[in-house]
């Protein structure tokens, strides 16, 4: 099924498939793909290839590699990057142009040479920098500082690397220098130390960078466009501030550049970049990037970013002459259609980016594909052969289905049930409104500015765009009804008319204090007490604590951290625990983190680290250092909000299926558990459980994953088909590739 | 060159060349590499096949898997697994076994299914577990909770992967349940609180495991020897206890197991099992694992493990009836021939681990190829050809190099340039002996007993095994001279008789508190003062401090904590400041933190995270915190110890290269930085920079590393030679691939 078609757009939109050239080539409108990770490197060319085109097909003028290596002496192993070192990578990347260039888009790479801030971790090579500082970013690496003969050498790997990039097949061409990397190294005096040409004076600490950009001019600005990625400006001391040397960098290079894109900050600190939607506005990078364009520093387009979904806004953006192009890395992820949506005057059918930066998190955990929240088909392209904007009709399509619950994986369950074609999808939710989690969680974060740096809290609103989506998209199908304010029970469901049964019941905060931490309940925690409180009853204000309060947090990722934001700003006196050595974990990965120590610090929030909860009595908390458990700490305190774990909503699932004999009899022949209910996880998890179970119910065993084509080197493999074939091998004892269909729990 | 031919051995290890029934199969003498990572999974077949075949050739009766993931439900990604999921694996693996048997040894391979603690970031599947609490060692991933189908599919996934694990030609198949992962989650109730017939009694919670190994035996058990690896004991609640559960469940499916793979901890410390030597003596776990055979708990063959590289222990533990087969892992890394060198008698040539846990950093790091600091060519078997007993006589044979320096680079590259046959070797040392760093770094540590729990501090004496190996080897070279005692300068150097000049001075401490969280000396540092100092002067009790002692740590490996371990431990009140929102970072990776945060704690050591000192006066410290800048912090101390950034000594090398016409005068035709003296990094890293320069002193340019062959999906591969080839494509602008013989450097 092909969802939408074109219906004309306002003509006010029309500003933004304006062709702009850049250089020798010609982008057919302002959408562009800056770089950003994924995942897929140049090891992984299926995911790179089918993941970049399938934006080039929504619609984007350009779509461009993620940072790329240009030599293994800038290896950021255990981080994934890409790579063009050798042969193999022209190869892999190639496949990615073609794919781009089928669909009429320019493919751009982003040339990376780290300096310290690569830890070499796969190459065993030896970083150089300017000058000899470890990396403010990774642990203990540190480059050898560059002589003249080292400063030429490294130019030579660009002008390499750009050859290479071009015979790929490459339109456009980045001397990469936002974040950190090497060209800032030499402009930043943070990290320039140097007494020579190449150090002190502006002209001397840009002269590796311009130096840079000549060469690689002259070697294929014949062909391609030159690009620079620059951090015009940063609020922290690593950089350059837009008003100095940032406006005069851009003037003294703006001759070897076709194409600026300019950002914000620093890799220790890049949420200032991409920054969450917890703390950061949309177009929030105006104020620093928008001013060079604007105040005619430049004479060529510029791209600009931050996380820009709104057409208004991007049509004011081109008006006020901040930006010529509008950059997009998250929004592209979260809508590879966003140009073509637009185009179509289709703006309800926009999956806006929430900036819950799920997606960053992976390339921060190191390894993983990335994920997006709004979209599980990202990253699933390839592998799974998952299209965001086309669905299969399923060969069980005359079948009925009930979704009970629906929260985030309910509701995306039901509509890709609907996009699939089912006969019948009835979607029962018990509260009145659809949302699940996301109706406390989006009311989280704290509303009062924050002085100190950019990043003010403003809360997590944002994330509502997730229902919101599915709500038009449900309103839309025909095969598909809502039935909110309806609980069902075993015979309700039974008795429901229905062939096939989806549980997403979702999950509850546990109230009695169950942890990972001792994996036993704690003594006197009962947050049915009036004194003692779950996240959602604080979130929701549905319980008001008094007093000085407590929050214990086993999960390392926002919810501690939400609950003293909000209660700090109400004036409590608020004591942070948790088990772990750090606070919040997660939220570095989601680039979250900084920002929140700043607003906890600033609100006087108390944290102890290392520090469980032994046990509770009324008007005070006992516990012990996770180090030395004889250590005790006593809290006088009236109130508790225990962010220990949650516990999947399953009974539902387990009664219906205690009785086959009874769902035989109802007609049912599919159950089906998932999302939190099966197990309470992250909300992209939660989104992409219900999703893949759309996308397969019509497999032999809905139940079970079907294979997904894997990316590794293959022994002896003679073809490109080899890879797909390995999920298709005739071993009869397999349960997973045949689908497990003779598996023993059968079609439940 | 081959190292040593064999000259017998004492008849007194006659024992340890004894065969060994595990089931159908024979061990040819009682010396076993367990399961342990190396990164390359089944995702990298070349690594896995070569690096694993080296110790067959080394002698070891049998070789396994790291552990090998049954399904995609067990996906550790972060982390690297091998797998065995689909006919690729089998291929991949199926190559790894042929090289073993080629060389007579047995291939184990570890089917693993993580639970909780697999939180699946590639495969997105839920994981099972026997009840819903979030994982102790994953942050936020939680199971969904199996019921009786869920078990039987569960083990019918371990009974497929053992049928593919046999027809890849494993003779040795593990159920694993040691680290915490399914089977033990099962037998522990720290894990399992279920009430039904896989919960609460004994036999109840053994039932799982029972009926897995049952299966699977019944599957595989006529052909292959069906193995479990066991945490038989736990100092913490997570597991079992020897004395209760741990025989008990020995007793209980002895029947069903040929071979016991036993251990001690859990996947959330597993440095308790994996001691490093900071901590643990070598045998450390014969208190724990010993008692299962010497107790006759046990009718089976008994591998136990604890870093054991002492033949005499060896046989001590035989003849104590503790253990009837030698385990190794980190031995096995550090010295893939120590059998065969035990055999040959040539006990001098063992190079010994050190028990620093670099291996295993990289693993919990997540993704890079493992890496040991004694043994340079550990996983570099394929990728790079080398073998850690074989070099070929270099092509510029003749020439006569000059080392100066012999810290780990300079001692590892003589050393190898020796066995390269180069004509004359000369290493000059300006301290009295060899050793460079590794002189006052072995000293750290602290002697006395912790009473807390398992892991008394006993200081890092093992680590000087680096020295001693080294020592003995130059020693046999009789192309290599070593002069102590002697210091050069730039004059020194061109009127010594060398063709070839290899820098490797090493690094200093920074006295003046530069550092990478500011980028800039600190006001009033200074430890050329009576009440500052270096790390290297504490450890060498070259400076002594008194009173109150402020540890400034940036680096987050170990100095800043052995600092205040030995101060604290000598009766000063220290406080322990770092930049960072936690300490000693890169301890955790390798499992020395727990035991150093408890050390500390009992210590009284005072620790201030996310806090930088901004300046020192005599007797009072101004520190403020890093989020939170207004908030000051003032310390009121006697002496400060700055472990802020070391620097490279490279100033001899620049005055070198800086005349080359006096260099061309002297007769030198190449002149090479390497090690600590190129950039201060991790001690392996500066071994594998001289062992990398003499492995390629005759290559076009020995400045900038060969490329290496890489691993992963090659688009368009027609054949496994399609990878080598990669290396040598006509690319006349690449500067890489052509050895950089026309790079801007030239030799230097």
């Amino acid at each position: 099924m092909e969802l939408g078609t074109a219906n004309g757009r306002d003509p006010k939109y029309d500003v933004l498939f304006e062709p702009v050239q850049i250089g020798p080539k010609t982008l057919k409108n302002r959408f562009y793909q800056v770089p950003h990770c994924i995942g897929a490197g140049s090891e992984k060319p299926g995911f790179q290839a089918y993941h970049r085109a399938i934006k080039a097909e929504g619609g984007w003028a350009a779509v461009c590699t993620e940072y790329c290596s240009i030599h293994p002496e800038s290896d950021d192993t255990m981080r994934v990057s890409a790579r063009i070192w050798d042969e193999g990578d022209v190869r892999n990347l190639a496949y990615m142009c073609d794919r781009l260039h089928a669909f009429g888009a320019l493919a751009g790479i982003e040339l990376w040479y780290g300096g310290p801030h690569a830890p070499n971790m796969e190459s065993r090579h030896t970083a150089r920098g300017p000058s000899q500082i470890p990396s403010d970013f990774e642990v203990n690496s540190y480059p050898r500082t560059m002589d003249s003969d080292d400063i030429a050498l490294v130019q030579r790997y660009y002008v390499d690397a750009a050859i290479r990039a071009r015979d790929a097949g490459f339109d456009i061409i980045y001397v990469y220098g936002a974040h950190s990397y090497l060209p800032l190294q030499f402009l930043s005096p943070f990290y320039n130390k140097r007494t020579d040409a190449y150090g002190g004076s502006f002209e001397n600490r840009a002269r590796f960078w311009r130096e840079t950009l000549e060469q690689v001019r002259e070697a294929v600005g014949d062909t391609c466009a030159i690009a620079s990625r620059f951090a015009v400006d940063d609020p922290g001391p690593t950089g350059v501030k837009v008003g100095e040397d940032g406006v005069r960098f851009v003037e003294h290079v703006d001759h070897l550049v076709d194409v600026w894109d300019l950002t914000v900050g620093n890799i220790a600190e890049w949420g200032q970049n991409a920054g969450p939607s917890r703390f950061f506005v949309q177009g929030h990078e105006r104020p620093n990037t928008g001013p060079v364009k604007a105040g005619q520093h430049t004479d060529k387009p510029v791209i600009g970013v931050g996380r820009i979904t709104d057409p208004d806004m991007m049509i004011e953006i081109i008006a006020s002459g901040e930006y010529d192009i509008i950059g997009a890395a998250r929004p592209s992820i979260s809508d590879p259609f966003l140009p073509n949506k637009i185009a179509e005057g289709r703006l309800d059918d926009i999956r806006r980016c929430i900036g819950c930066n799920q997606c960053i998190s992976r390339w921060e955990i190191g390894g993983p594909p990335m994920i997006c929240t709004q979209n599980a088909t990202a990253g699933e392209e390839y592998r799974r052969g998952w299209h965001p904007e086309r669905f299969t009709r399923a060969t069980n399509a005359e079948k009925r289905v009930l979704v009970v619950g629906a929260g985030p994986a309910g509701m995306e369950c039901a509509v890709t049930l609907g996009r699939r074609g089912m006969s019948k999808v009835d979607l029962v939710e018990a509260e009145p409104d659809v949302g699940g989690s996301f109706n406390y969680i989006h009311k989280l974060g704290y509303a009062q500015g924050d002085g100190d740096f950019r990043g003010a809290a403003k809360g997590l609103d944002e994330f509502y765009y997730l229902v919101d989506y599915r709500k038009k998209q449900l309103a839309k199908l025909d095969n598909v009804e809502v039935h909110t304010g309806r609980r069902l029970d075993a015979a309700g469901v039974r008795d429901w008319d229905a062939d096939i049964v989806v549980v997403a019941t979702g999950a509850s905060w546990r109230t009695d204090g169950m942890n990972p931490a001792t994996h036993e309940t704690i003594p006197g925690a009962d947050a049915t007490l009036p004194w003692q409180a779950t996240p959602k009853e604080i979130a929701l204000g549905t319980k008001r604590l008094t007093g000085r309060i407590l929050v214990l947090e086993t999960e390392a990722y926002h919810m501690g951290a939400s609950m003293c934001q909000r209660l700090a700003s109400e004036g409590h006196e608020v004591f942070f625990l948790t088990q772990m050595d750090s606070f919040m974990d997660y939220m570095e990965y989601t680039l979250e983190a900084p920002m929140m120590h700043r607003d906890l610090h600033r609100l006087g929030v108390q944290m102890y680290p290392a520090t469980m909860v032994e046990r509770i009595d009324p008007g005070h908390v006992t516990a012990f250092n996770m180090w030395h458990e004889e250590r005790k700490e006593h809290f006088a305190v009236d109130g508790v909000v225990l962010v220990t774990q949650r516990a999947s909503n399953d009974a539902l699932y387990h009664e219906l299926k205690a009785d086959r004999e009874a769902l035989t009899a109802a007609g049912i022949g599919g159950l089906y558990l998932i999302g939190d209910a099966s197990a309470p996880r992250m909300p992209p998890d939660a989104i992409f459980d219900g999703h893949r179970l759309a996308r397969e119910i019509d497999s032999a065993n809905p139940a079970i994953p079907l294979p997904f084509i894997r990316e590794r080197r293959l022994w002896g493999a003679t073809s490109d088909n080899d890879y797909e074939n390995q999920l298709q091998g005739p071993r009869d004892t397999d349960t997973v590739r045949k689908g497990a269909a003779e598996h023993p729990v059968a079609a439940f």
